[in-house]
């Protein structure tokens, strides 16, 4: 790309804002834990799909062209206009991977199984304010079942993620699935006799401060009031004491076990249809889990979910990881959730007008390789090449052949490939690698027709432990005939 | 995402034009191919990068904001304006993975080693006019060496090139890389006394007729001029005879072997110092290439190599594909090229004013693949899970803990989601699925404590071949007791 200096000046180079770069490590744990995940979706019949990045806006529904800001929530741009035609199409980078999906199920409905499961795995682009650790493209990591109106599906998604949260490394007993379902919600809302009605909101608003005020907090709020820490008095939802009944008991029907949540359940819904169906589906859930070999300790009904249940119509589901963490300041607390799903219509409504019912599981990648990282789970810090040094720019070829030997055996291996002059710069490179073994072979190592091998690994920890006896027993630096060098590689690796 | 329907009329389910989606095979089959590379790279001591998606005009360099067209050759977009600064950054989609690692290379030229091995692989983004099997947004997959201006940087890439092609199964017989310099084309047009001149241009479009006009033909390009088959006279480049010689003993350099070839390229030319400073690097290349252990069979030296020459300041390769296949009108023809790459100058200097040599190439992801796919390699087309059918409705946990058994002996298994009641739909999905078994299992088998399996492989052959005696002996459908499902299963599928 040859540039006329005089008229540009020098380009920064920098990422756009929100934006990074992946490296090394970075973009290979990420992929072992996706590569893991994706041949659990696949036993389990889910079909891989890579959707278009780009999408007309149009498609992505959500959000439509504004002249004057095109680009709230999304990138997006305008194709050039067809020549004598109109203007050219709103295009933008898909922001989650279930609006493509949606857009995929109708383009392709003549084509596809009915029911269709897919997964998908990939970036997606937000045009939002980036902030520390937040990052306008992320990746996100979907299974979705499309298609089925079958409760069998939202037990199978949850079997799922199950078992990919196992396949990734985190243990039995380290997370739990917890599922619960809108239609419950729907039918507390309906025994208390304000369901579609002006106080629903009011209602579900003081259901979301359980965890903070307890049961006796909560009754107050949804009939006469109570006052707050600081004294100040806070307005009722205004319920008589028997309205207020139903959603308390939803609110503290988590049981022991799951048939006595779903009996608590029964109760708190009372004669609502809806809210029965819920309890029922919830028991179905239960009933296939076992069938599933999923036990309570992965998977149990928690009426306790609230998680987004606004845009879903039936169960929802969330897997929190339930060991403990340090924060940033160095206290405990639970990792907390992960991944989270559920059941949602008007998917491919938007595009054909026939309902088609879905469920589906999105795992919070970015928040899930964290989680393996605390645990340590992404394995030791992964060792660099063996680098064979160039003590004689003459023989390359051999240093090469060298190279080239150890890799036919596996082993990683590169010559260094700067300028040789200076010998320090060589091992300083070495030392960035992260390389566990230096090579080396002047002319009177070739001469003898030997190689020294320099153990990088003990000479750092002789260098930071000086004193360690049991380090200094064992040579730092060895050598071997020159035929022998893969076998004298495969031992010094052996030590570590 | 509810909407008002009175207002949006349903948008219409496309990708967008020059986009397409990827389903099932065509994810893995390339992805298979990719992680086989990828470990090639990595054993040769390459680092993964993957760079954002999204850069800045700017850093991309090459394309400047046009208020008018600003996404001539990419799809770029305007920031919104900072409040209070100026007008917001134009920001556009990666266009290819070398204008990015340029802009790495710069960014964090004080963390990376020196030379900075990488590989990337990733989509990019054209905004051209899409055309039959030309898309929008494609694969590449780059490997770069930045920093070392040490020939052994080109071998390594031309041997572990070599390397990734036998690693995705392409037969050692069956590919080629042919290494040329752009030196020695440079030292050639030096010898004719062109260089530089008025009529080196002219002098290199004659070169790139000689595959159709032969030597003679290019001789008399060069000097007077030649008539063509319909008769008209076309005019010569003008030199003499003295001056036409080193560019036809270029031309017909290729020996039989690469020393050969490096002795007639000597001849060719003659005193030019950067012409013999390129043979020498050929020379290099291939006594580097010996100790790679990569023969003249697998890379060899070959000066018609001439692509994008205009763009590298040394070594230049391709990769090609010796075999022949069928083109769409059934004449046998090579397959040709599938990889190329070089020595390229000023990929940081556009960002920092110091020159950074490097070298680099790129295998074309799509043509890799079809290649793979018409010599069969990519493996027979994927088998679909068993599907579990579903009999009875009251007995789905059952039929989930059947699949559960299959996925748990590792064996891919669904149970079939949809509305069960038409059995037949129930097989034309298992089939659409190339589901190989299908389980059944109604109230009858489960009082028997039996199931029943279909082979749904051989009931296609027979349906297709009714009167093949072979398939008839064997039973397309055989019961095992439900204990043995397992058991039975793998055997069946053991038969294909």
């Amino acid at each position: 790309m040859p540039q006329d200096k005089t008229k540009s000046p020098r380009p920064k180079a920098a990422t756009p804002k929100g934006f990074r770069d992946y490296f090394g490590a970075e973009v290979t744990e990420r992929k072992a834990m996706l590569d893991r995940i994706a041949e659990i979706y696949h036993l389990h019949g889910f079909e891989p799909l890579e959707s278009s990045a780009v999408e007309t806006v149009e498609a992505l529904g959500k959000f439509l062209p504004d002249v004057d800001r095109p680009n709230a929530g999304v990138f997006a741009w305008q194709e050039e206009a067809v020549p004598g035609g109109g203007a050219g199409d709103w295009l933008a980078l898909r922001y989650d991977l279930t609006a493509p999906l949606a857009r995929v199920a109708a383009q392709y409905r003549n084509d596809l199984p009915t029911p269709y499961r897919r997964y998908a795995m990939g970036p997606v682009w937000r045009n939002e304010k980036p902030g520390p650790g937040r990052f306008r493209q992320f990746y996100q990591c979907d299974a979705d079942t499309v298609g089925s109106a079958s409760v069998a599906a939202d037990a199978e998604i949850c079997a799922m993620l199950a078992g990919a949260l196992e396949a990734v490394g985190i243990a039995r007993g380290d997370y739990l699935v917890r599922i619960n379902n809108r239609k419950v919600l729907n039918g507390v809302l309906e025994a208390a006799g304000v369901a579609g009605g002006d106080k629903a909101d009011d209602v579900l608003r003081q259901i979301d401060k359980f965890d903070k005020v307890g049961e006796d907090g909560v009754r107050a709020l949804l009939t006469t009031g109570r006052k707050d820490s600081s004294g100040a008095e806070i307005e009722g939802v205004g319920l008589s004491d028997e309205q207020a009944e139903p959603v308390l008991r939803f609110l503290t029907s988590r049981g022991t076990d799951n048939s006595m949540t779903l009996m608590n359940l029964r109760s708190a819904v009372g004669p609502s249809a809806i809210g029965a169906e819920g309890v029922e589906e919830l028991a179905q859930i239960a009933a296939l889990l076992r069938g599933l070999g999923v036990g309570e300790d992965r998977a149990i009904i928690d009426p306790s979910v609230v998680r987004g249940l606004g845009y879903y119509t039936g169960p929802v589901f969330e897997a929190e990881l339930t060991f403990e963490i340090l924060d940033e300041k160095g206290r405990k607390r639970q990792f907390g959730s992960v991944a989270g799903g559920g059941r949602y219509d008007g998917l491919v409504e938007r595009f054909t007008g026939q309902k088609v019912p879905a469920t589906g599981v999105s795992i919070g990648v970015d928040r899930l390789l964290a989680a393996l990282q605390a645990k340590g789970l992404t394995g030791a810090e992964e060792r660099g090449p063996v680098v064979v040094t160039v003590m004689d720019r003459d023989r390359m070829a051999e240093y090469h052949a060298m190279a080239a030997e150890l890799r036919a055996a596996g082993i990683r291996a590169e010559v260094y490939l700067g300028n040789p002059k200076n010998f320090g710069n060589q091992l300083k490179y070495a030392d960035k690698r992260s390389a566990p073994i230096a090579i080396i072979q002047g002319g009177d190592e070739a001469a003898r027709g030997i190689v020294q091998l320099k153990d990088l690994i003990l000479g750092a920890k002789l260098a930071a432990e000086v004193s360690h006896e049991e380090w200094k027993s064992q040579p730092a630096q060895a050598e071997a005939p020159r035929g022998d060098l893969v076998a004298a590689v495969r031992e010094m690796l052996a030590r570590w």
